[in-house]
């Protein structure tokens, strides 16, 4: 016998259409069914987190990437922390704490063999979608193997009080490196000196970004860690040293472009800079890395978190119903720390 | 007693004017001098054999690179093959056969430490400055070091039958690559097909080099040997394979811009394709490879050449008057083979 009510609901928030630009609330819809039942095999989750993130952005654009976009009438995709509620898996018991693919809806049906069972003890679940989980790994990994940052050095980076460049900017600071931030507005930048222990951290809203960021960046920039592009790169650009490396993890200018940008094509400049300078850039994208080193991830992360070598922080948003307009505001860098919304209790 | 009557000259054809777009005969000046004498550790060598190649117009842009740009008024720069005249340094006799970096002149003093001695015997001197010289390293060490094809994948080679490509061409298919050349011209591309033996060249002149280019390429591109950019990136770009590599060793597209190229910002185009395979680009300058890959080249490239692996072609141009036109030449595409410029019999 199932937990739920037969009358019980599940909320279910689709992908409607294809955003033009920037996401707007129509390009979503709530629907509402039944909760469905697990199958042989099969375990019916609660969703209690949703993590938002910007390659959400990036499955809502019709071309082909690195995993096919969704279809429309799609159950928004997202990774999730949810309780089980009912297992027809030898392997899972109602109680646990798993993590999953299921997107954005109360409760999900999934198969087991697309679940991680979660320590029960874990004192933040949450931060599995978080600092312990693909962002923290896409910062450790991206940052020190395609990174290789080496004490004094100079590391930049992109989105720097970020889910991703949070956990990233802290790392190079353990690696012995001179780290600078870039972010969006005073009180983030404030946030990532005081609290984050950035040496510096230039706010790309304020004028001459590239003048700033050069002033920050006396002994110019060994490491660009780069999940923005646009204005940030070119002003990290011409600063870049010699045998500059820039791991490339997410492009959040150019998310919502509808159109080339104007002003002439970058292209040469941005290629003679590499030449020049014989600079290494590469894409990264986490499975690629997860095998080989998940594992000294998850022993790095959890020490470094334990000793109070990394800070998190983290922006709930309340309630499911909060998802799109949440997505919608990370997109305009409105979020402070990593998004999350809380979809139950725990 | 120097063997040179007192009363010999010296040509030497110097940088005149910053060149505005593609440089033209009056950028350069040709000045007549007596020939030089060699003060004590110095030596003087008569050029046999001059080097043209492609970075010589990014010395002759007034900005920052990797070497600093020449002055006005220098001797145009370039790599040749001498034959020492007078030696005041016991490590060097007359008649010996040298590799100098002592540009566009008849005769040149130098320190004895900044030649290199050439192996007397040497059927081609001319090699020294080609496929046996810094064009086939950059080939050798770009394509195995940076691009690390393997058997079965697909190599495309930009500037396919130059000094360069040529040569990269021909390493690839020695390690059993399906090889690709983009080329200006059915000349061209027959040669690098029916000589080279790569498996297809396709012709930049051409409309459509996109779509003629995948038609070559059915199982997309791993490896692409860059030394162009421009129209050529442009069609390879949205072939290039997960976890392509791109080593950049040349911009030639670019060389003679006067301003940035119209038609919208391609930035996003290119770091999107980056992401999304996860594909390294590196620039690549031959010396910071030298002193780890030089033994391994000589011995590779003397083996491949001697067996008849690798075939090479030179364009040779008889007189020291000729290389302005040459080089200006070479920037639209005229040479075919390695441009070498023949100032005196050896």
């Amino acid at each position: 016998m199932s937990p739920i009510s037969p009358t019980a609901l599940n909320r279910k928030i689709l992908f409607a259409r294809w955003p033009h630009g920037m996401p707007v609330r129509d390009d979503f819809k709530t629907v509402t069914e039944p909760v469905p039942s697990p199958g042989a095999g099969q375990i019916l989750l609660r969703t209690l987190y949703l993590s938002l993130d910007p390659y959400m952005r990036g499955r809502m654009i019709n071309a082909p990437s690195y995993v096919p976009p969704m279809a429309l009438g799609d159950t928004m995709c997202g990774q999730v922390v949810g309780r089980v509620v009912e297992s027809n898996d030898p392997g899972f018991g109602a109680g646990d704490l798993v993590l999953a693919n299921t997107g954005w809806q109360d409760y999900a049906v999934s198969p087991a063999a697309e679940l991680t069972k979660l320590d029960p003890s874990m004192s933040h679940p949450s931060y599995a979608l978080g600092v312990l989980g693909m962002p923290g790994f896409t910062a450790y990994a991206a940052l020190l193997d395609i990174g290789q940052p080496k004490a004094g050095e100079t590391v930049v980076v992109t989105a720097a009080t970020g889910a991703v460049g949070s956990v990233a900017g802290q790392i190079a600071k353990i690696k012995g490196c001179r780290v600078v931030g870039i972010a969006g507005g005073a009180e983030k930048c404030n946030y990532a000196v005081g609290t984050l222990g950035y040496d510096a951290c230039v706010d790309h809203q304020l004028e001459d970004l590239h003048g700033r960021l050069a002033a920050a960046c006396p002994k110019g920039i060994d490491v660009y860690f780069e999940s923005v592009a646009g204005a940030c790169l070119e002003a990290a650009g011409p600063l870049l040293n010699l045998h500059a490396r820039v791991p490339l993890i997410g492009l959040s200018a150019y998310y919502n472009l509808t159109g080339l940008p104007e002003g002439g094509n970058q292209v040469p400049v941005l290629l003679r800079q590499i030449l020049v300078n014989r600079i290494t850039v590469k894409g990264f994208i986490f499975f690629d890395y997860f095998a080989a080193r998940g594992a000294d991830f998850m022993r790095d992360m959890s020490a470094w978190l334990g000793a109070g070598k990394i800070k998190y922080r983290e922006d709930v948003l309340e309630g499911l119903q909060k998802a799109p307009e949440g997505l919608i505001g990370m997109l305009r860098g409105d979020n402070f720390g990593k998004l999350i919304v809380k979809v139950a209790d725990e």
